[in-house]
């Protein structure tokens, strides 16, 4: 390479006429007109124009342009031309060209075509699928959500953790675990950070996150759920269930916030209409979503959880974000703070995006006594929690957390249907590759 | 809990004499010398000490002072008190305690304890041992420099992506993986992003990066490797390893810079004498490094990769943080792209922090004929590629990236010789728990 990137697209403007630029991307599509050659290119922030009359450019440079293809990789070394005819009111007369790589036809998928492929075709070619400016805006907030969720986070006064992936065997139930074979033993990948935020609470770090994939081998096949997600989890001592809503709050506002103001041209790629929630989100308990749920005619009865068909009647009527608090104990893990005067329900909540789940969390344990008579109610055995239980044995302060999905709260703030669409590379049962 | 805490022990100072104030945390140490009681209460942000005469707090709190002891978890509501002679320039009169949970006792690890007690019990019971103010420094710092990492490579233009972790099978052979099975299949632990972050250049994505677990299945045990680490990993397009050499030493500097300005406190904790590296870092190519070696008395031929003697002799002599760069193409990896001029060797680098290599990278091969051939010239199997190899076919352009050890990483910032220090909960081929 001869050459730096002086200018991505989106940096040119009709101002500066005259100037001499280095653009750098992909050959979007040209078009020869006898004398004169259209050439669109695209890079990370947008698409420029390169206009190529023959006469001006001379006969050499003339023909290296004609000879470029589609997806094309190319420098090129030009003048800014404002042109109040050009697509952002300029357009670059080329200088000098340099083919980077080239790109070999017809394509698996072309990132120009209107009409987008199926999924499969698309994921099997992500690198081709993400050259289309929608795919691409998607991913673009997802990271900019996750610097929103560290920033806010960060003023509240949490420590970023990284806990282990590699777990001997403690498992929380409820999940299937994925087997590894760990050298000469068995051991299984973390479901969840879950056990571990809880063991650090008892260290005094007193507010830490992590943000981190999880692991479960569950043999569902819907458009919400991954065997390989992103998991953003928080837990905090010296506070209780309320505490954490209202930091998952101020989170999610701050993530719609950030996203809103940082990432106005990605939300307009995607045609969506963004709006921002309220700083403050609805609560309802769990008898009330079941009323709810029952009034729309979606039987359910108190103790279970919620069916899908329920969450769907519940999430039409309450919309956009919403909590529901007030969970029966039953429903919930075992390490779930049970309520004082009633403990048939318990300190648990989840937050909904209309009918989608994207968080849950509650005030958890901290009595080492209730925690294992409740591991035993759930029919596990505290010999397979030693090193957690441990924890709870010598000054646990009461805590709380939650966590919450990235992969959802990115289909949330993209509008996106399919989990598959806000992971670069799904795993469901099916899919292993790319 | 009755109460929230108002003040850490830190944010408490003698001007705030006569003021209320809630604090929780542990008690650290009790004394109790007949008519008063010296209670010293250790939060995330050191101690306070708080001071019960009698006569002042009346027979039921006094008590109820005189039950607690070592490590119980407790919240004091009180009153700031002025006095030069204690400890911070102020004590606490108690007006209210509320005991949050009880320790049993003895504790199988004091964290009041002077002399620290093994490695293995310590990890073994970490939640104990991460409440020495020592132990939690590293960890704050170890945040810290993760936080600076992002803000770097945020306004350095990368965008945060997510790649799997569980993989099919794609290898970059050298290192063993561990197995999974995934359902009716065997799947693999990913050992790196590396082939991901590659396959993401053909995106247009431009600049990625991501901070994840990786898993190595190596039978090594020293100290300085784990089998499950946490990888600082980049990638970016349009770009040489000189760029890639850039964009490593603003991070690492940065991270540095942060570290000194924003946890001073953890620096002194720690004692330790943090000095700021300049901001461009020495660079030595293979040859001068084996020359040193040689020059030592380490003998080493050229095309060998450097062994633990060498990197000794090479780091005693060069100290701080340098670079590697030139190596023979033999001792990399498939991917990495051989000089024009003289292919025996090749675009890679390390960086060393005296004699621990913190970070390799290296430019790329993004040519899909070369790729090939140097998969074959390494012994494996292109049709193990497919997936990687298309994304070569259709437009790749040339990238540049490395991998910067997060563990390894604190271990210089915080200067401890042993990894597992710098890794909460650490995983070797004896070690899956806690």
């Amino acid at each position: 390479m001869k050459w730096r990137r002086t200018h991505y697209s989106a940096e040119i403007t009709p101002e500066m006429d005259g100037q001499e630029v280095i653009v750098m991307g992909w050959v979007h599509s040209i078009r020869a007109l006898g004398k004169i050659i259209f050439v669109i290119l695209r890079d990370r922030e947008g698409m420029v124009q390169i206009v190529a009359p023959k006469q001006k450019v001379g006969e050499e440079l003339f023909s290296q342009i004609k000879k470029l293809g589609a997806e094309d990789v190319i420098a090129v070394k030009g003048k800014v031309i404002a042109n109040e005819k050009a697509p952002n009111g300029f357009e670059i007369l080329p200088l000098e060209l340099e083919v980077l790589n080239t790109a070999q036809r017809p394509l698996p998928l072309d990132p120009a075509e209107k009409v987008p492929a199926e999924l499969d075709t698309r994921l099997e070619n992500r690198f081709l699928d993400l050259r289309r400016p929608k795919i691409q805006a998607i991913f673009k907030i997802r990271s900019e959500m996750l610097k929103s969720v560290r920033k806010t986070l960060y003023n509240e006064g949490f420590v970023e953790v990284n806990t282990p992936k590699l777990v001997a065997s403690c498992t929380e139930g409820g999940t299937e675990l994925f087997p590894i074979s760990y050298f000469e033993r068995e051991a299984f990948l973390g479901q969840s950070p879950q056990l571990y935020k809880q063991m650090l609470m008892a260290t005094g770090l007193d507010r830490v996150f992590e943000i981190a994939p999880i692991f479960r081998a569950e043999e569902h096949n819907t458009r919400r759920h991954l065997n390989e997600a992103t998991s953003i989890d928080i837990e905090m001592a010296f506070a209780d269930d309320k505490d954490a809503m209202e930091i998952l709050e101020k989170v999610v506002y701050n993530a719609f916030l950030d996203v809103y103001e940082n990432r106005k041209k990605e939300i307009e790629t995607l045609g969506i209409e963004f709006e921002l929630p309220s700083e403050k989100f609805d609560r309802i308990t769990y008898d009330e979503a079941i009323d709810i749920a029952n009034a729309k005619g979606v039987e359910i009865e108190w103790g279970q959880d919620l069916s899908r068909e329920a969450e769907k009647a519940i999430g039409e009527e309450m919309g956009g974000l919403y909590f529901i608090t007030d969970w029966p104990t039953e429903t919930r893990p075992f390490y779930t703070m049970p309520d004082e005067k009633n403990p048939n329900i318990c300190k648990a909540f989840d937050l909904m995006y209309k009918d989608l789940e994207i968080s849950s969390g509650a005030q958890r344990i901290h009595l080492y006594d209730l925690l294992v008579e409740n591991i035993k109610k759930k029919g596990l055995n505290p010999d397979g929690f030693t090193y957690y239980l441990e924890a709870f044995k010598y000054g646990m302060p009461p805590h709380a957390g939650w966590g919450l999905g990235a992969d959802r709260f990115t289909m949330v703030l993209t509008q996106q249907e399919n989990i598959r669409e806000c992971v670069l590379f799904p795993r469901d049962r099916q899919r292993l590759t790319p």
